[in-house]
């Protein structure tokens, strides 16, 4: 039988990080491939107390059909919380909750994109925004991007360069996959091009809250002189990932067109789901359940970095990130991750292979580490083994890591 | 500001039925409006326990993030389950598990649709299935359709005419919003023209184990004679629907493309939800429940069935189902039900006007009618007070009921 597809599902592609999911489901695999919060970081005891609150008290209701906007009180603290973080002046009716943070993603696209159009990124970027966008056939335009964020002059030169630019697509906050941050200057630069230029700004924010040294700067929402901008984020990486509660926030004209294609999507994100978030919202602290993930990643990046230090051989780069799930690594010009990730693979070790991570290609020679999601002894042990894979494909002697590794 | 949108974004509209929900949240208004179960039937106390045991057997890995296709002991149940009721034989691997099946039908847009691309479907159909796939920008072919299912010739006919046709779009079962089910013959018909033609089937079946009347014929995946189909369900109708859990089943080169699609729109179903699904599935016998909710849906439909020939003016006409939740209102040439419903939800009750069910417009005399959300005294209530109104603009007598009612 011959079937015909759409034409957008010729440039299609599996996730690398989505396929590695399933390798990794293996328990001897060290893996630094996903975004994995640490899984005893999840509140287990607390929800099973909202469970039985929720149908106690809710009953059927919370079982029940509910509006595509969300759930009337979580909204009503996602709104507060930003608020209170961000020194944004979000309403609560301005919020909109989606089935993750990646719902918000295929959303974006189906509200904003026509084939053709232009989407400016940081290079590299998150890798499911891409394959979120690329449903919708659009130009990916990468702006080259150091530790402070993106280059204004950079893009400014390519924004002349585009005729159709609509978005700027940026995670100013421990960014996936290279686990910068963008400074104050940066981020006010880039809300005054996008006012400018009539572009809508998707600012990404999973990330913000992960943060174990200094302060970030304020959001772009809050900085925004004009600009449109639509935020993201989700409670995956500060409660758990699997219940995929994730929202965003947007201006009134570009709301209401998020909530039309949220239901033709899915019609609304679980009650269940959300009526268990906001039980356990209104029972707990979250912001110290954070403090306690800040330090809990805090200390892995940590451990992971010294173990760079001790494993790694000369002409591998990374960065040292003051916060979020990943730092990113750079190989010696002309060594690929590619070819890496399977002689890693033999020893039972993961991560993601960096081109991915540039929709339009190259830079093989990068790659990302997740270290939130592997106890100390693991993550050592896994950068053990990677070391000696680098040493041996860079040139250097197999096995020559210190004793105290 | 002005903010450029997608040009879909010109044809997309809110949904009747979701902005009636908001309506219909007054609780004294009777709504016959949304497709909503019966509350009183959901597992309020076994989902307790199902939350319990997850958490405590499972802990963390309930809530982490999982695999795109699914959890496997679920999709394991669902082939077994399909198997069993329809005669079809579907494996785990070909079942995906989607967020409610309106994802499925999201995704199936935009696996296969480019704009323009033919979409043949019955005429009235599934007003939530036009809204997700007009995402896509099809060209609707609306095919005439009468109780036994959709015209074969008249399919042929508009096959003739189109120039790219390539999905036919149907609910065989205690159809959306008609009540009616297609018989064997015209099963068999279509999927014959299909396989000629090289059509995809995307057959939805969210009722068809709700039947309250002799026995549904085989399921078109069952009867395929070549052409490939593609099979829609949820567990919203038979278990709850604020969990949103549904699934599709598909040929392994159309299977792999869905699960392409469904990494970039939502990374995955819920972990916890399908794993509450399970846990209560592996403990409760579903098709017990099933039965008690045909017992109740059945005798809602026969008081509703009942109201309606006491209180309707003569000129209107409805179908009569032999299962689902829906039957289907005919008024008199030129009423429009669009004018009938203002003057209803003065009263209280509400319903969906017909008109939304076709997609290229047209037929404002009909309107959709659910039966199973509403105890009988509301069923009763709400038909009388509907039938004074339409007494009143047939030019009939209002309150002319009879003290029974």
């Amino acid at each position: 039988m011959s079937v015909r597809f759409a034409s957008r599902m010729e440039v299609m592609r599996a996730s690398d990080i989505r396929e590695l999911l399933k390798v990794t489901a293996r328990p001897e695999v060290i893996s630094f491939g996903g975004g994995l919060p640490a899984p005893e970081s999840f509140p287990v005891a607390e929800l099973k107390a909202a469970a039985a609150e929720v149908l106690d008290t809710k009953g059927a209701a919370a079982l029940q059909y509910s509006t595509t906007e969300g759930h009337r009180g979580l909204r009503e603290i996602i709104a507060r919380r930003m608020n209170a973080a961000l020194g944004t002046k979000v309403e609560a009716s301005g919020i909109l909750v989606t089935h993750g943070s990646q719902q918000a993603l295929d959303l974006t696209g189906k509200v904003f994109l026509d084939e053709g159009d232009e989407v400016l990124c940081e290079s590299p970027t998150y890798l499911a925004a891409i394959n979120a966008l690329l449903a919708f056939r659009p130009r990916f335009v990468e702006v080259p991007t150091d530790d402070e964020g993106m280059l204004p002059d950079e893009l400014e030169r390519r924004l002349d360069r585009c005729t159709r630019a609509k978005l700027v697509y940026v995670i100013p906050n421990f960014q996936n996959p290279s686990g910068r941050t963008w400074s104050l200057e940066r981020r006010v630069a880039l809300a005054r091009t996008a006012a400018r230029r009539g572009l809508v700004v998707i600012e990404d924010d999973p990330y913000g809250q992960l943060c174990y040294e200094g302060e970030t700067p304020p959001a772009l929402l809050a900085l925004a002189d004009g600009a449109p901008v639509v935020y993201l984020s989700t409670f995956s990486k500060v409660f758990c990932p699997g219940m995929r509660i994730g929202w965003l926030a947007a201006p009134p004209a570009i709301y209401e067109k998020y909530v039309l294609v949220k239901q033709g999507a899915d019609l609304q994100t679980s009650t269940f789901s959300q009526a268990l978030l906001h039980a356990y919202l209104e029972r707990h602290d979250l912001d110290a359940a954070i403090r306690r993930i800040r330090a809990l990643y805090g200390h892995r990046r940590d451990v992971m970095l010294r173990a760079m230090e001790r494993e790694f051989p000369a002409g591998v780069t990374w960065t040292r990130p003051r916060g979020g799930l990943f730092l990113w690594v750079t190989l010696p010009e002309g060594l690929s991750a590619r070819d890496v990730l399977p002689r890693c693979l033999e020893r039972d070790v993961a991560f993601v292979p960096g081109g991915s991570c540039f929709p339009n290609g190259g830079h093989e020679n990068t790659l990302r580490l997740n270290f939130s999601n592997q106890p100390d002894e693991r993550i050592e042990e896994g950068i053990a083994r990677m070391g000696a894979v680098l040493r041996q494909m860079t040139g250097g002697r197999e096995g020559a890591r210190p004793a105290a590794a």
